[in-house]
């Protein structure tokens, strides 16, 4: 990180861009502008319950956060994703818009609003058909029919398809009935489960006659006149780090009875005589079937942990352009501001450019969704097979960098912000206990990277779905890694990259580094280059007779890291596009004299962003060649010289975002 | 951190060491095992403490805490820093051992403790004189009676010397008049200040005769019969993000008159007459004198946080060995435990060898306090100087190492977790929340090491107490600078480099890596290199005539990473001192067969320890011609072999740590 830049002094620099902020917010919520502004609207007439988080007991806070969503689905905020017929807004996109927007306020109610809306109703809506649709939708709308998603098992986090709890088909009865075997079968951190759910939407392995037909989804009513229904025992989660205004609990079955149409049955059947019918033959992608329409919670959650960041962010520049620390630091009158300092520019800038990257990112994961449920939903178009593996891949990855993003921005922000910042009226306390377990729920981070991976090694092969991890190992050793490697051979790939890196290491000149196709090169190349061998060394490691377990634990940090650089590159791309995007005022002025100063602006935060991601893993770059030493220092010496330029605009940037001044309480750090 | 190491497969690894866990506690306590035996006995049977800490609201648990913290003076735990003629055990290093093993439980009641007897009683005790020792000592000793540590405001979070409380001498009634100028004086985030304390020791600008003579501090009844006392305002800084059993509050002065001898009078005094008298005559150094004495509190704060580290570790150490995840995920009969996944050890283990490797620097640190304090108490002998200036900045260098550790260890095992570590009942929750303010109270971490890196730039100057940070630019470009590029010049550090590696870069052996010489080399080089090259920038920056302020902006990520460097240093060297001071049990069994376990489980730690922190800073070292592309891989290969044979040690090293069963709680991830 560091350079030598003493002789580039900030005063000989360009006069910063004019941002236009009304039209950067306008670009910035893009088609959704409209659903945005009603939930802003609606954070800022509810307000108050941040600062009820801090104040109500864990009890009342839960009423108060249910009170609130269903004010909220009044307002129809929340029904964005239903269709018309049954009360929703028809607009899956508007309604991830609408989810990603509610992150701004408090995160106990966007949970709340996550498990109701987006998990429960999610699952009626994809999973089930007309009959549920037709019982359910219209009041799970309106939330005056409160339902979970009991799905996670306390001995099964991350793998549903091993889960303990059986629903057994009795043709006697035309009845399923529903038993957890054994304590680590509990449905565990089940949202709205504690107190105010009626129906969960519960996860069980199929047994029709004696046969196993793997996992299917039941409508079980687990709660009648406010106490556990038969058969049903329901414990409390209990206090949490955060996101106490949510009811966590835990779910067990004891012969539970439900009618045969309970079965959640768009993907199969069984008949009143006890036979199992499916569209899909193979179990393993009937189950990944239904697994991909649960997809919008990880592109729901990943958006709302950008979002997240933002409200940090925001706080923290504001503050860092009202603070004056040592006051006679310099000699030129004015006393210094913090984001005058260079070490807190590298603190917070590259973390804004980074917020600014995973939004464009997130459109596109949004755009996705939008486009693949919209043509696919119950009486629409038939599916589209690689877009929906491409959305699900990129829905993993996106969630899992967008998380990880806020947890570490907050913290970044918390400690930006010194002593203040510990105080729960600033703002930091509540964004960093609520929004921890995001890189944990809708799919653990690293388990969802390792989905990634898998995608990428399998992803010309069909009989993907039905791999569990060992089953990748085998899989990859065996057939499609050939293919991999045939495809991204070391020396095929050089041959690309260097195509595209036509002056290979020579060049060397200061503008190449703020070209975007330099950059794209580069995290291309780290990309193919890792997975082609990663691909090498799982193939070697079997090829040896080694225990294919052994293999993959052996790999996997490098199967993690092929993942974030994929989708590093997914967002680098997204961001690149989204400038290119834009129409130049006067044909292009790059160093930010006269044009769109917006489009000025937006270019520097993606050079930013692209340059201090090679920054990051800038060790890598070097020992694969792709990095001279001298090369190297000059992008940390550009780095810093980019940080000074987005200084003086750094307060727009963050204002562009529109986020309700009420949600960032903090009066004394940016009163 | 990608390595291609699947040809060491881990079976042919050598034996893992037999641990010997008593003996290993023992050589991790040291001399204060008794002390630390005691905390852990209070910490048993306080344990309730954890639990209420979630259940009762900020009042009660306030309450709650002030009530435990007397109840632990009475055994003696929280006095042994005060001399034994007022009731305390006279030994300042087992103090802060004892508040080391404090923070294995609940981090308000170790706050609580620090406030009272740490800054409160410290300040009285090393500030005060004998006439303030025996008025105070006694009662707040028992603490029968409780004080707080009025330094902090609003205004000036980190530069005390620009504070804005004043206190004038009346000669006419012999009475300081103490007055908070302006809402950004008044004293802010005050533990004990919002209900508990009854006085307060107030830092204040001492004006005697129109003349300001600097910060001093004086003894001021704050409340009387649990009322603010006249003229004094206090406020109560409401829920923080954590520590909500502390008290803290701000406190505005308007007015208050106190005696004469109310002023801490140990290194300045007015006379009855209104006359200012100071044995130490330089007013800068005076005021760094007296602020020394409190370095107690940084030692304190980043031995806590190392400790709260551990509880993290442990937990999540423990779960990792009872946690399969995807059962079937090995051929060969087992089912894999977290901690078999080669990223799951790589999450942990580097952690878990830092946590050790701070350990032993928090002992040096803590041993040369007990030096310096013990040899220069009041009646004991004179100062040195030398000594001093190294411990402070030792002391500040650790505690911001420690601290950001224990922020980074805590995140990491609370998502090694999963969901379950977001529950309140299994300690992360608790643990994060108030360890989080660590890195900001007793000196932001970012101050503290820039006054790091201002020792080593000025380290044989005499002048450089009274340096603001800009002073400090101004004074290392004017003669300093000259003298360190001296020292350090590039061509003599090649030099001395060249000498500690004999070999240069055709050092690559295997066994080489493995050597601590080679390791404190690489560290060594890394700190001199950064130094020179920092001075050298500072020096360029004003010859040109630049604004300081300007100068010292550009260069504050440089002066960050040396500082940085050093403390790592440091930490390496008391560690691998630490390793070479164990008896051989056969003259040196290095690779693990025979031979004392104990020792060598040690001697892998520090490897892992010295080869991650070079791995993590290794494009620098390669961006500075002191490692080759293919050395840097072959560490990053090594780091993954020494996490494989650590693994099944693993538990056995945190039950070193000797953590009340009772403090992990997290029934279901460690029953």
């Amino acid at each position: 990180m560091i350079s030598d830049d003493s002789r580039t002094p900030a005063d000989q620099q360009a006069a910063p861009p004019a941002i236009d902020v009304p039209a950067l917010t306008a670009l910035l919520d893009g088609e959704y502008a409209e659903i945005r502004d009603l939930v802003r609207t609606n954070l800022a007439a509810h307000a108050s319950v941040l600062e009820e988080a801090e104040e109500l007991g864990v009890d009342a806070f839960r009423e108060r956060v249910r009170e609130l969503a269903v004010d909220l689905a009044a307002t129809g905020q929340t029904g964005m994703g239903f269709p018309k017929e049954y009360g929703g807004g028809g607009d899956i996109g508007a309604s991830i818009a609408a989810f990603e927007t509610l992150a701004y306020g408090d995160l106990s109610l966007l949970v709340k609003v996550g498990v109701q809306f987006g998990l429960f109703g999610g699952a009626i809506l994809h999973l089930g058909t007309e009959r549920h649709h037709r019982a359910h939708l219209p009041d799970l709308i309106t939330g005056k029919l409160m339902g979970c998603f009991a799905m996670t098992e306390t001995g099964h986090g991350s793998n549903v398809q091993a889960l303990g709890t059986v629903a057994t088909y009795d043709t006697g009865t035309q009845e399923f009935v529903i038993t957890t075997h054994g304590d680590a079968a509990r449905k565990d951190y089940i949202g709205n489960a504690a107190r105010h759910a009626e129906l969960a939407v519960v996860f069980a392995q199929l047994e029709v006659d004696g046969e196993r037909e793997g996992v299917h989804a039941f409508v079980v009513p687990i709660r009648v006149d406010g106490a556990p229904a038969p058969g049903v025992r329901i414990e409390d989660a209990g206090r949490k780090m955060g996101l106490n205004g949510v009811d966590n609990g835990r779910l067990w079955f004891d012969g539970v009875r439900v009618p045969r149409e309970a079965l959640l049955n768009r993907f199969a059947d069984v008949t009143p005589e006890g036979v199992y019918q499916s569209p899909i033959e193979n179990p393993g992608r009937r189950f990944f079937t239904m697994l991909g329409t649960l997809v919008q919670g990880r592109v729901s959650v990943g958006g709302g942990a950008i979002n997240a960041a933002k409200v940090a962010l925001a706080v923290a520049t504001k503050y860092a352009v009202r603070r004056r620390q040592f006051e006679a630091a310099s000699d030129a009158g004015g006393e210094q501001l913090l984001l005058d300092y260079g070490m807190h520019q590298r603190r917070l800038l590259p973390l804004l450019a980074r917020t600014y990257a995973l939004h464009f990112a997130q459109d596109v994961v949004r755009g996705q969704l939008h486009e693949v449920f919209s043509g696919n939903r119950p009486g629409g178009r038939g599916d589209d097979e690689q877009a929906r593996r491409e959305l699900e891949s990129r829905a993993a990855g996106t969630k899992a960098l967008g998380t990880w993003h806020a947890t570490r921005t907050i913290q970044e922000c918390r400690e930006a912000c010194g002593g203040a910042g510990y105080l729960s009226v600033n703002r930091f306390a509540a964004l960093k206990a609520d929004s921890d377990v995001f890189t944990t729920f809708e799919g653990d981070n690293h388990v969802l990277l390792q989905l990634v991976a898998k995608g990428l090694l399998t992803n010309y092969a069909h009989e993907f779905e039905d791999l569990d991890q060992l089953g990748m190992v085998r899989f990859v050793t065996g057939q499609a890694v050939e293919a991999v490697i045939e495809k991204t051979s070391v020396h095929k790939l050089f041959e690309r990259v260097r195509d595209l890196l036509p002056g290979g290491d020579e060049w060397d000149q200061e503008a190449g580094l703020l070209d975007p196709d330099y950059q794209l090169a580069m995290v291309r190349f780290r990309e193919e280059h890792m997975l082609a061998s990663l691909a090498r060394r799982l193939k070697r490691g079997v090829d040896e007779g080694r225990d294919p377990g052994a293999v993959f634990s052996h790999v996997q940090d490098h199967v993690i890291a092929v993942a974030r650089a994929h989708v590093e590159r997914l967002v680098l791309e997204a961001f690149v596009e989204k400038v290119r995007s834009l129409p130049d005022a006067d044909g292009g002025a790059r160093d930010g004299g006269a044009g769109d100063g917006n489009k000025v602006a937006l270019r520097m935060l993606c050079d930013l962003f692209a340059l201090s991601t090679i920054e990051a893993d800038r060790a890598w770059f070097m020992e694969h060649g792709r990095l001279t030493v001298q090369r190297s220092k000059t992008i940390s010496r550009e780095i810093n010289n980019l940080c000074r330029r987005i200084r003086p605009i750094a307060v727009d940037l963050v204002d562009a975002w529109g986020i309700p001044p009420e949600m960032l309480r903090s009066p004394d750090l940016v009163g």
